[in-house]
């Protein structure tokens, strides 16, 4: 007998009642996201690894799965050149001359790629989504898996902050739909750049960002000891102190930065860079305001998120009633298209963490009922000449929209029953001689109990018994 | 400056208006697939290679993608063992000792091996569907890609043919709901294994099923001399023959086939096997009869569909206005999950061809007009005033189901004109500060020039002036 079959570590399987759920927050993301005339693209699994290596430092070059070249493809390689010693060898090296391609790590690289590559067939602004698997050779942990799902918005091409608001909107209208309070967490990266100036280290901001992103990680201490090893001066951290924990309305933090960027910090240092990144804070939080958003939207100084690309608005969403992390995040990037030639695209996203959106809406039990059953009705087999009878009633009600089932197998019942309740259908009809005799459908709620018999061709009142 | 990027041969990328085409097709066999109680599962793109080696044949382990593992890789190898001559290596043994992992090559093992594995979680019988990406280093050509998606339809665990007759009623309704006229094509494994007992090599039903699956591609006389080349002799071929030319209704093929079975051939042999697949196809016929299926459906003696896993059941689905080959396949299989330990679950199913089914809607200019554009109306971006008039009413508009956008920057008219153009937005607003003053919305219908100003509060009359 052959072992049991696995998959490997670090994926997964999903059965019906998991997919489920996630075509649910699929499809309620998608049918948002077109609301706001973004239109869904989709890359190839594999990219040649020049597209990818080097782009997201040495760590992610060393978590891209690689594909081994087709055909002979160890032949012609003298593998002396890549011996080290006893029987190592230099596998980095060696994986080039084996490997072209490699999986998707994220959905950025391949989006600025495709940009590039049909700039011409693109009308810019140019409003994409795209819902694709990547792949990392994370070492697989809880919540980390080696193959998941990202769902990517963006527009690129426009400077606008209109399109910032619209992802606030997106976001806000998104969580109303999942019926899930969330917070939207808003910093400009202008203003962290202007941190780095009025502090006086202006060629450490990637430092200062690295160390303030981890702030609700490890804390307000360990994020200035964090920065003194990066090299700032007590005084530096006396100036990026206050800003960390900064309270109060958007307004009133506005005003309390523009102060400081204008030089009245203890440094006296000027940041025009800083002023820009406030003007464009109040720009976005004034239109903000005239959106009428629903959710909770603040100002947070502190939010610097990791990723070097970004430029101008940084976004953070958390639910609020969850501990789970970040659900969402993005930004205005202004070069993401440089690294393959086409300079000066501006553009700004967000993306949705799907599998942390599963966890929330499942742990805050969210999902509406009709996504926990597929099947609808279950029609009892009751034998072949039932059968005949039931196949074209049936028929109606599918082209009606609703989904059912003829049990397979006439027999025994109760399995049938069982059947049914394993599947949580809701209705079940046990139609047999005395209805067909009678020309009428018998129709069982299995939560109430109620049961009634139907004429088999009124299809309206079975889809008012079955909806109502 | 960088060169142009690129994807790997046999890749594609999907723009807007192609992702438009696809998604209207999967949405649609999948809303059809839920009438029918199906759900949907996903597994891994990346199976061990244990799991996919050995499934699809020598040819088919050549054509698998494989991961090479994470790490040092390359390390520990004694790479002399695998010299061969010269800096000639064996790539095969080597790549299985560097890669442990393959992508998936079609959605039947995995599936297979998802019900093996999950066998204590599943409810039999368990109907499934599956719309995934699979990888096959194939040498791409026109219509042949190294990445492309299956959508596959199975249920496992019953041998009712009532699953062979809601196959049939899903490609029924798939395809009159694409407004595209198809001949569903119908035979039995089972009376082709009988056609090789009657000729008297029932050890050739192999090579019988591989020539006759030729037939419409090289002709009758051609798989004739196959037949030959492969041991056949001149009075079996005489047996077969008229069978792959047999006319009349699918009652009198029938008749005329039973006789066969029974005795009255030229060999005289009774076969069984021939006899029951005659008796499961008059039993779907009738049902087929009982559905009132709409598209033509014919029984084809000389359908034979190469997979050698099929035992009951065969289908194939051609375009009636379009020649592009089969669209759709599948058949009945009584032993898939047998390779991986989980002996006697028969299934039965069915696969769509997603690239040929969306050249045929191509070809025949079948797709409906909404999927060609994404977006209903642009509102025109007269500065910023107007911006926070609209901001809201857009808001209203989305959420009541309508895809907007506003132009992002304010500037030139004409520029947002073409954006409106080269998108194919079918309606345009232009409300400026007399609107505004007036509490009105612009609306320009761009095909009929029609042109109204709305309450900006009534949504009802300026849905209705959108959808009308």
């Amino acid at each position: 007998m052959a072992q049991k079959p696995s998959i490997p570590k670090g994926t997964r399987d999903f059965g019906p009642a998991e997919m489920a759920g996630r075509n649910y927050i699929f499809d309620t993301i998608r049918s948002v996201f077109k609301t706001y005339g973004y239109a869904p693209i989709e890359t190839p699994s594999m990219e040649n690894l020049s597209t990818l290596l080097g782009k997201y430092g040495d760590e992610g070059d060393k978590l891209l799965f690689r594909i081994l070249n087709s055909g002979d493809s160890f032949s012609g390689i003298d593998f002396s050149e890549y011996h080290i010693e006893g029987d190592n060898y230099n596998s980095k090296a060696l994986s080039l001359k084996v490997c072209e391609k490699g999986l998707r790590y994220d959905l950025t690289v391949p989006f600025a790629r495709f940009v590039v590559q049909h700039q011409n067939e693109i009308s810019f602004p140019f409003k994409r989504y795209q819902i694709q698997p990547v792949w990392r050779a994370d070492r697989p942990q809880k919540g980390r898996y080696r193959e998941f799902y990202q769902c990517d918005v963006d527009v690129i091409g426009s400077r606008s902050l209109l399109n910032e608001l619209e992802l606030v909107q997106i976001v806000d209208r998104v969580f109303r739909l999942f019926d899930v309070n969330v917070l939207i967490k808003i910093n400009n990266r202008k203003v962290l750049t202007g941190l780095s100036e009025i502090c006086g280290f202006p060629d450490k901001v990637v430092d200062i960002t690295v160390a303030i992103d981890k702030i609700d990680k490890i804390g307000l201490e360990a994020v200035e000891a964090e920065m003194k090893e990066k090299g700032l001066d007590d005084a530096a951290v006396e100036v990026i102190r206050p800003v960390l924990s900064l309270s109060g309305t958007t307004a009133e933090k506005i005003e309390v930065m523009r102060e400081l960027m204008n030089g009245r910090s203890a440094s006296g240092i000027v940041s025009d860079t800083g002023l820009k990144g406030l003007e464009e804070l109040e720009e976005l939080f004034g239109l903000i305001g005239a959106a009428g958003i629903e959710q909770e939207v603040e100002i947070d100084l502190s939010l610097a998120r990791g990723l070097n690309y970004y430029t101008g608005a940084i976004f953070e969403v958390k639910a609020k009633d969850f501990p789970i992390g970040s659900i969402c995040g993005g930004g205005r990037y202004d070069n993401l298209t440089g690294i393959f030639g086409l300079p000066n695209m501006s553009g700004v996203g967000i993306s949705f963490g799907a599998d942390r959106i599963y966890d929330v809406l499942k742990g805050l039990d969210k999902f509406p009922s009709e996504v926990k059953s597929t099947t609808k009705v279950l029609f009892a087999n009751m034998g072949s000449d039932e059968l005949k009878y039931l196949i074209p009633i049936v028929k109606g009600l599918r082209e009606a929209g609703v989904s059912c089932e003829i049990y397979p197998e006439s027999g025994k019942l109760k399995k049938q029953f069982e059947y049914a309740d394993r599947k949580s259908i809701p209705f079940i009809s046990i139609t047999g001689g005395d209805e067909i005799a009678a020309g009428t459908v018998n129709l069982k709620n299995l939560s109430s109990g109620e049961q009634k018999n139907f004429s088999k061709d009124d299809i309206q009142a079975i889809l008012d018994f079955l909806i109502g």
